[in-house]
């Protein structure tokens, strides 16, 4: 069949919309057709050639919502019709790591899913007869897409795939961090460093757990009202504070916080994150994705005094069994996707989406097909 | 009253044996007739002037035990002719630390312990009218004591004094981090890094637990028979093996260990213990001190992908409360603490307890009175 399609054919370059071949999916896979997909900001990493192992050509995009529209052999879990959202965190719930109950971290497919295979080892995306690859295993930004089973997350057909697609990533990564990895518990006091679209989905995750405290901290002014629109208690601006950022926070959290989340993705963040914790039990949880080469550090003095450094990824959110859970919470009013949709593109228009991430004009660009 | 006590007089300098005089306890307060006392790193550590913080003249000593002869006003706990435990971090069930339930490091009596005073601000000791000072709230180093009554731990009578009073320090430290820090659970892959006194209790604490590989981590082959006595499955002399010991220690774990423990106090070694951790769920847990300014350091990607880096002081136990139940398992045969007592000297022969650790050759030494 052929799709439509926004295609990455070399890193540093605008994404070319073409019409792409995909072949139909294979045993144990999926057709699915994408409604809608978020731009986030590990599409434009590997877009402008950040990530050593990003793969051209290829179609990016991993946060989207859609509906199956074929599913190949053996495939149970869902049918022609099912509104699904994609993961790029699948849940084979058979390999060690679904099966230790301890991590959502599965790794079932992951050595073909890094080299932009589906699991049989080919890719079903080609243009011209060349081969284009898949990325994250989802490529959402094409209008149809083929993922494994065990890669989409079925969800109420009620949902707005407008909306529900940023659950693919960003809403998760962020609410997930709270729920699923650091467990916030109702009256704790939260630090969330950072305030773009993970950390705003970090403070209403906080709030809907009953935090008490929600500080955000961010160098962008801009961002205190955005903060408070999603919970936020407290607004610190490193700027424009005297002194030490870290003595500030702890005074502010009567000795620091109970849980500290670093949504900036800078290695000296994370360290003021973990120092800012409560001595004798506060958690730091780094969910940004550091440059390249860079590195944490400490003195091992903030860790045998109590604190602990941890990390989240996709909100340690198991993709089948929690993300139909973040969407029914988004649908019940627990937490609020609509007001962070800052822009809707079309296709068309997916490298405008780009520029505005780009210039820190969006929370999230939304492109629907 | 009068006590014999071996006096520091100046770091650098070795103790000297002398009579001090001793005030009785004041209101909250103990007197203790100290029957045996270990000597420990830490001792070493601010005899030997690498503690910027340390306090002379003092009476060093923390790993003690005794029996009660005297108690202040209000003290309700204690009696006269109760075996107890001194404790450094202390319990005073009330602070907001004790009540948290989420951490051992009692805050009561902080601020005056750290400047060798009791939590009235004075010291008990003095010598020809001098003032000497208390070391880490205990001062075990001398035939009598003063103590407050949260930094004293009953225990059963039937213990012996030449064995549990190495539970004051070393036990609890190695086979609480184990239980109540790491919470290593039956079945889980520990290793331990570096095997001295702390590492063979951490060993014997992953037995008592039910661990599955028990993985010593030494450079110096000696500690192979000392790691086998106390429950180590596999030994691994990092000079012995090709290749990066991270590595090889991931496969011997099949993926790593689900907990790591460094016991070496060697930042180097700190970040090897933490990369040697399961993907998704591995916890490394800090136990050893590192020379002051030392930092740890690493990639933030092992903490995103599901690594925790955690602390633990006194083996996360709450004195009064966890110091008896240790007790109870060596005396019931859980724990052994018998082979590790390896020289039991007099007062007099204090100084070559210091020795044979800085050359080496002891695990435990411990001075009876």
């Amino acid at each position: 069949m052929k799709t439509r399609a926004a295609v990455a054919f070399e890193a540093k370059k605008p994404l070319e919309i073409v019409e792409l071949d995909l072949e139909g999916p294979k045993a144990g896979e999926v057709l699915v057709e994408i409604m809608a997909t978020g731009i986030c900001h590990t599409d434009a990493y590997t877009l402008d050639g950040f990530d050593s192992e990003g793969i051209f050509p290829s179609v990016l995009g991993h946060e989207g919502a859609g509906i199956v529209r074929e599913v190949g052999a053996g495939v149970t879990s869902v049918k022609p019709g099912d509104h699904v959202i994609p993961l790029y965190t699948p849940e084979c719930r058979q390999c060690k790591s679904c099966l230790s109950g301890k991590t959502n971290l599965c790794t079932a497919i992951r050595a073909t899913q890094g080299k932009g295979l589906m699991p049989d080892g080919t890719t079903r995306f080609s243009y011209k007869g060349q081969p284009i690859y898949h990325y994250m295993g989802c490529s959402t930004f094409s209008n149809f897409t083929v993922l494994p089973e065990i890669a989409v997350a079925k969800i109420r057909e009620d949902a707005p795939f407008d909306k529900s697609c940023y659950i693919g990533c960003g809403v998760t990564t962020g609410v997930g961090a709270v729920v699923n990895t650091a467990k916030v518990r109702v009256g704790d006091n939260v630090i969330v460093f950072g305030l773009g679209g993970i950390g705003l989905n970090v403070l209403q995750g906080a709030r809907m757990v009953g935090a008490d405290k929600i500080i955000g901290v961010d160098i962008n002014p801009d961002r205190e009202a955005w903060g408070k629109r999603f919970g936020m208690t407290h607004f610190v601006n490193p700027k424009e504070i005297e002194g030490d950022i870290v003595q500030h926070l702890v005074a502010l959290t009567d000795g620091g916080a109970d849980h500290t989340f670093d949504c900036t993705g800078n290695t000296t963040v994370m360290r003021q994150a973990l120092e800012a914790c409560h001595r004798g039990w506060g958690v730091s949880t780094v969910i940004g994705v550091a440059e390249a080469g860079k590195e944490i550090s400490t003195r091992p003095f903030q860790l045998v005094t109590g604190r602990v450094w941890q990390g989240s990824a996709f909100g340690g959110a198991k993709g089948r069994t929690d993300v139909p859970k973040i969407v029914d919470w988004y649908m019940n009013g627990k937490i609020e996707i609509d007001p962070m949709i800052t822009h809707v593109l079309s296709l068309e228009e997916i490298n405008k989406g780009f520029d505005l991430m780009h210039a820190g004009k969006s929370i999230r660009s939304v492109v629907v097909f």
